[in-house]
């Protein structure tokens, strides 16, 4: 049993830590903190937990924090990095939910995110927290850089290909849809639900915060700088992320299927199909699967790649957990095995 | 460890079903039957239990269902009075979700389902598998009739103004709202999404087969027969089941919230919140939870109840569980603390 | 030809009237004022206006409005009231959709509204601006208070049983449900995507301010005050309003729907369906259509009249545009005789 | 004032249809056919329509169909094909919404469809009813192959960068996404709201029947085969398609908002937004309009462009309304001028 905290517990991601990590059996949750909630019971802002959650926020300042083997930070990009430190000196492990720890070179990170770094010298060691990547890093890490929603499933899409070297790394394509609950749970009239319902839209296309994210993975993978267009949407539905992924490949004799099911073969989280079948978002409403589908089109040189995840688990606070589990040799998939909502 | 077959496994009780017994650690799922997909693997049709679940559907009337300790019916109305008595013959529990055992006057149940019950004699042995009114007699029972969704909550919802006498009882009123789950999984133009969504409206009436099913509990426990006027609608979501109740007081000095919390405090599904909140149903989505406020709106003689369930859950396959617990001395909560997704 | 104006275009009642008056052959939209917005191009805000509505807000303090020949006020409560009379002064027509002029009682609207009224001496002047009650007051009015968005649905169903004196006075119930547009395009987290959308709930049940407006107005027909229990609920779905009427007959012989035909024979923008029939919102989206059935559930004596209607067509905006057309001598139903959107 | 028929006319298009040609000041409807609710008011089928068509759907193969000046087919694939001959004889335009006169090679149509054509011999005389590209062989048409709702926004998007010769026309990339109405009025499990709702999935990948429909007038455009891969997902909306478009930019230079603007400049129905615009499909939902806007993402070699129309109306009935404008002389904008409902 470990003492677990979380920093900023009001938004989407932070409710969705709370309810992985209440039934987590391995897991006390000891404190969750808010700036602006502090004092009211937690299950009086998110009713879902009441009766299974007796604690109130906390400020985000308190010792409690302190004292936890592990902290989860659910804040908007910048907070985190303020925080680093001083948990690590207080030998807390630290797993950012946030975009603070994901970017390797400040100066990029600056550009993209409009601040500078608090703690550039923490960067180096925070690993990135994609188990099907980095497993081994993150078993021995005490900093996690969780990864980006959108991250998660292009980058989980495209790595077997570059891995391998099968397609031209300058031209990718990724065509990728999310629920709104990415947006958060900040009042803002561009998620409203009369704003939002019965539309469907792209956002960001000029650049999102997620590309050099996801360009940064990609490009390690490959050896070379990879070539990426990221065009996000926004879906009328609350969770799940779907990602089409475009590339051309350098040899079409490849049996792209297979080659997916052998490397996401051991991975408890990661479920490829059969080509004919095409993934639903709804498939993993809830949990923390991801699914992929492989197609090549009239047989031609174009692989398709589809993908889909929930946003707030694998895309957050699931994957937020499966790090945590590397990180404190439990199983993988402890408190992770909830199936999705279906329907 | 018991083991359990479900009759009927296509349809959205059937697959919630499967959800909740995949989980269940006291239980092994042998057999799931569907005549019109029998040989199919059951992740093919419900791709969320891919990776959890290794069966394919067999035909009903394979004799490995006779050999589960439990059967659930997750059929229309009308297949599981034809399998009962076998059933209770080869000592396996019967579980029912269809509305076949729940009706005890059989002339009542042909005016509202439309055909002679098969087994009238084994109605008497049915229990009303609703454990916070009926916790004794499904302990001890082979046959148990789980109620229907709308029936759940409403009885629920009343149970204390009338044990209580609280009400006048010939005038009560349910204006119940549901998701489009509700309707089923068969292909129908009325429950297309592009007819039911963005929209909402009144069905049935003029009479809705909840209606006897809710008269009668509620009678049983008034002691006398109700006027109930009970008009049911149609939520554009998926699950949850919303019931605002009326009732004209004759003593306006009850504290309703404290009657009510007094009522269900021993009762782990049964959360009976202040009278300020107000129970949405995204609250319990996935969950087995009920919610309840109370509410004397102005002071007046009108007490207006409002009460949410996730009508797949304890309108359905989440209570068939919770009679299973009881029946088979499980923890009456093993397999059902999965918490509401939210958001 | 007349000119008119909207003081507070940038809600959702604002871009309503937008969307009617830019194809109201009689009438020509001359400013539009935005006090945060002023400066912009109405159709930067409302691209559905791009390439038919050349007009950018103004300052609402700008002398465009008083020029006017109609000005409709699409503000929140307690603006339009510090408005009134200086257009009344300057011979301008001006019909309000907010609250400021509903409420015959200075007093009472201070209680629901929170405020002191700017202008109580001009609210004898105020015409409620439901023509199906009030036509003639209407065509000779200057200053018109257009009615809410509940109480035009909730009046308008209970109007032909208090006209005929059929019903208990004492114990009306409206289980009333709108969309999500209802609650405004201001930045809120309760009425976000990820807080509305899958889940259905009751608020305002202890007293929501369309209470007041509905039972002066339904007292007014009766003769005598009336009681009534209003629970409205929020409805996933962007537009459209169902109202669930219930009271209790002390006549059962009278045929319901006769007399909801008979009584809303004349009138362009209320169908009276058969008893059979189920209204459903979307058969009225973005039409300025009243939908009512009239049901009288096994044969009881609990009168069920369900009506529904479009919350910011009839309820709001095309009800101000029916207003209009009655007050400057059009036809009624100019501009209004768009179809709802089906599906 | 010209006749209009329908010809089957129970199916979203078909009901489309009914909204617009209802609203048309030129067009007597007199005419509207289904085989399976011959016999029934069109407006029991479509309650909101009541009170403004007073028709009952007739049998197919009735009279009145041939003395109509204009007859739409909203049949499903293969019946229009069956009805053109004789329509033609009796000197009727007929304007086809199926797709059986918008393949030019019937070898092709056969392979897609899965049947032979019925009068391969009068595909030739089927003009492509897509205004933009198409205008003058409309106007003097008498058979107009109404283009696919996929096609129309794909085509449209992609016109201006092949005309011009500015991207490769190997790798052409279409990932479209639309609302679940355009999957039809029939019953399925697969469009059940409860399927569909809160969840996004892509379908088709290895082939849609609308890819060689958009193939065969891109190439016509490019003058020689393009290359496209063709991507269509679901949304959980009702109405709208939006498609992004990637292509490959042999001239980086150009400026592409200018070169839309310019393309389009006279196209009462293309809007041409500037590229920090966001198309969304609320935006022409229930109007004519398509939305359009152009991206170089980062400044590199890969054009997106995003097309968003209603597919019911440009992508359906509205587009072939503006076609019979055409083809009778009547300002092509008529009856097309409703605004789209927002929100």
């Amino acid at each position: 049993m470990i003492r677990a905290g979380i920093i900023g517990g009001t938004g989407y991601t932070g409710v969705e830590l709370l309810r992985l990590l209440v039934g987590h059996p391995e897991v006390e949750l000891v404190a969750i903190s808010s700036r602006t909630e502090k004092g009211k019971a937690v299950s009086d802002i998110f009713p879902s937990l009441r009766g299974r959650l007796d604690l109130s926020f906390c400020d985000p300042e308190e010792s409690a924090l302190d004292q936890c083997d592990v902290v989860f930070a659910a804040t908007p990009n910048g907070v985190a990095m303020t925080h680093a430190q001083s948990l690590l000196d207080s030998d807390t492990c630290f797993i950012d939910l946030s975009a603070d720890f994901r970017i390797k070179d400040p100066e990029i990170w600056r550009e993209w995110y409009g601040m500078d770094h608090a703690c550039p010298e923490l960067i180096g060691q925070a690993v990135y927290g994609l188990p099907e990547i980095n497993r081994e890093q993150i078993v021995g890490a005490k900093l996690v850089a969780n990864p980006g929603c959108y991250p998660t499933a292009v980058t989980l899409g495209f790595t077997p290909l570059l891995e391998n070297n099968l397609v031209e790394k300058s031209s990718l394509i990724a065509d990728a849809k999310s629920g709104v609950s990415g947006a958060g749970r900040g009042a803002a009239v561009g998620t409203l639900m009369a704003e939002t319902a019965d539309s469907f839209k792209a956002y960001g296309v000029n650049g999102h915060r997620h590309l050099p994210e996801i360009r940064q993975t990609l490009s390690e993978t490959a050896g070379a700088t990879v070539g990426l267009t990221f065009v996000p949407h926004l879906v009328p539905m609350i969770r799940g992320i779907e990602a089409t992924l475009y590339a051309r490949l350098t040899d079409t004799t490849i049996d792209l299927t297979a080659l997916y099911q052998e490397r996401f073969k051991s991975e408890p989280f990661v479920d490829v199909m059969s080509s004919g079948s095409l993934p639903e978002t709804r498939s993993v409403r809830g949990s923390n699967q991801v699914r992929i589908s492989c197609f090549r089109p009239q047989g031609g040189d174009i692989a398709v790649i589809i993908v889909v995840e929930d946003n707030l688990v694998k895309g957050a606070a699931g994957q937020a957990v499966q790090n945590m589990n590397l990180m404190f040799g439990f199983n993988e998939t402890t408190g992770l095995m909830n199936l999705a909502l279906w329907p």
